[in-house]
């Protein structure tokens, strides 16, 4: 078998949790497995080298910006080496460049075209654990890149794909899925199984376990995806095409806080003007999620939908800056939201879910805003002050805790 | 007009240091120069990462550890990058393996091979300056490796001969090559220029400014050499072939206190002993330095020498584990001795020299212990304690400061 195993920064976080991880490591190695070992930065590295640039300038070349940040990911990769070699074991650390893991030109925010397996397999076949960086590439120029969010995900599902491994393990801070988060809801349930498009509906609503283009890229490929705690021994949660039959109909809940709401108020209502607003975001590269649109009255309509928190700021700008362009009177925005998504692949076939989902919340007197569906999800914009009291009644609803 | 310039990590250390180095290239670049500028780690960086890899094994295999250090250079020359371009000048940060600087394959003391200047012309070219990361290389194996002691000046000159550089500017603490330590003999005179083999002499002798292999290699293909202070505007010394005819008989006097007396008593007054002692102390990489052989008696007499204070007890190891080899009774050493130097190239003319140097030491009441001499130096070998003395009667002997 040949496993590819992903490590956060703060498992590598000090000598402590390398040695952890070197030995959970061996153990694999030990059963005759071939071990690829992926990792992110060490702890608050790469904060410490954000902090050292904005020292230098606020505004620092994207290029010089990745050539610094990946000095931290080579950091970990020749520590971990180091702490396998000191318990007795063969193992070698590359770099991007090394590897060569090829990118996009895209600093910051490239993304990965091909790798070289070729070094790895001869290192592999050399029986040494093999530890990479994560996060970083290479590009046309020779340049160090960066992939931007959830890099050392993708890094590690890339090199699933290209190696043709087992299993990608992503060990993290929880120790797998669960049905809520459980800081919010106490009797969440660990998640024995979830299907990529579960998973990703999952990531995308809030639940930091993985990243949304690592999932992505593990479905295309069918990658067998765990999710696991670098801490505890518990059994994680294993991602992958078909879940079993028995599956519940709801998988779990979700909150994300991340969201605003946009109303452009009074636009004409003829055709054309949605594609307008959209476009226009599109262009700027704005995320937009639910979106709803007035009646038409007096052949004037309004239209809301939410963006992520972070880009209200400059949504707002833009919109106000295209208000003649889009026929509108004027733009609201409330940043006091959250959206409660329940997500399973069950629920297609069950048009009694979304009732369900609306009785609990009405009947704790929660007032639903917006609403948007998928095929695996169901989504509500509520008030933000509501959000943990909406997980719980909705979580219990669905019996999600049984 | 091409120049190279190397900046030690005391001058890159923190934001101000960096903007300072960065201003000063800048007015170089103004010129219309192209500037190519090598970097070493920034301030105590290198101590960290070392400190860093002992927390997980007292004995890291060189590999991951040239794997780790070689990030401490990345991150200076990104920053410097940076610093270059929020001051409005292009420039371009490139590591070892984006030059690429080719090395041998010893990890930790790997030695330059060739280096491939198409990048940094391109990058000149394009008119940024170009900021590289001196101290590494990788090797055919596409695996990073260092240079060892000296390595950032060492990448200075052979960057400075790939490019033909017009000059090779090292900039350190001091800002020049003096006639004797001005902490010890506080009259000391700068120099303004010195030939090679002086500089090399200097360097072997404890002048810290300089390592010998980036001096022979800037020997080797006529690179001027300019040592300066990052710190100060005065001028500096200028190291070339020939210096000027009116030259000093005496170019300076250096003291050496890492070293040590070695003993070797008693052993078999025939051919090929003194052989199998240097021989035994080369296959472990030990240098020897001066060597005395007393004048045998009864078949019997003994061998001393100088090794460096820091190799003394793995050299009295090796020579006590090889007793009978060497036919010896015994062995001492004395690790109270200092080494101090003359250097001139004008003096290998002049008989009277060495006796002047005698004639000082003696009226000084110091005891000479060892005497050894080249081309270009006389060293002798006192007790440490009467070193800063020495040097200060001899420096007045030759009237330096004048």
């Amino acid at each position: 078998m040949l496993v590819v195993k992903k490590f956060g920064g703060s498992s590598v976080a000090d000598r402590e949790r390398i040695m952890n991880v070197a030995r959970r490591c061996i153990e694999d190695y030990e059963k005759g497995n071939d071990v690829v070992v992926v990792l992110s930065a060490m702890g608050k590295t790469t904060d410490g080298l954000l902090e050292k640039a904005r020292e230098i300038t606020e505004t620092p070349s994207k290029r010089e910006l990745d050539m610094l940040l990946v000095t931290g990911e080579q950091v970990s990769v020749a520590l971990m080496a180091m702490a396998f070699q000191s318990l007795g074991v063969q193992a070698v650390s590359l770099n991007a460049a090394q590897v060569a893991m090829r990118t996009t030109s895209a600093y910051g925010q490239a993304k990965l075209k091909r790798i070289d397996t070729e070094r790895i397999r001869n290192e592999l076949d050399a029986r040494k654990i093999v530890v990479i960086t994560g996060f970083q590439g290479i590009n046309k120029y020779d340049d160090m890149t960066t992939l931007g969010r959830g890099g050392s995900d993708t890094t590690a599902v890339a090199l699933a794909v290209a190696l043709h491994a087992d299993f990608c393990e992503i060990y993290t801070d929880v120790d797998g899925v669960y049905t809520a988060d459980p800081r919010i809801v106490p009797n969440a349930k660990k998640l024995s199984e979830v299907s990529y498009d579960e998973m990703l509906e999952f990531a995308s609503l809030g639940a930091k376990v993985l990243h949304n283009r690592s999932v992505e890229m593990a479905k295309r490929y069918g990658v067998k995806l765990v999710v696991l705690s670098s801490l505890t021994r518990a059994e994680g949660t294993i991602i992958k095409e078909k879940t079993s039959m028995e599956k519940m109909l709801v998988s779990g809940v979700a909150a994300d806080k991340n969201t605003a709401r946009i109303s452009v108020l009074g636009v004409k209502d003829e055709p054309g003007i949605a594609f307008r607003l959209f476009n226009l975001l599109a262009r700027y590269r704005i995320n937009v999620d639910i979106i709803i649109q007035s009646v038409g009255r007096d052949n004037r309509k309004d239209i809301s939908f939410t963006v992520a928190r972070t880009d209200l700021q400059e949504t707002m700008k833009i919109i106000n800056d295209h208000l003649e362009m889009l026929t509108a009177d004027s733009v609201s925005a409330d940043d006091t939201v959250a959206k409660i998504s329940i997500i399973g692949a069950g629920m297609t076939s069950n048009p009694g879910v979304a009732a369900k989902m609306f009785e609990a919340l009405s009947g704790a007197n929660i007032n639903i805003k917006m609403i948007a569906t998928s095929e695996i999800r169901i989504t509500v914009l509520i008030d933000e002050e509501d959000a943990s009291r909406a997980m719980r009644v909705v979580h219990d609803a669905f019996s999600l805790a049984d």
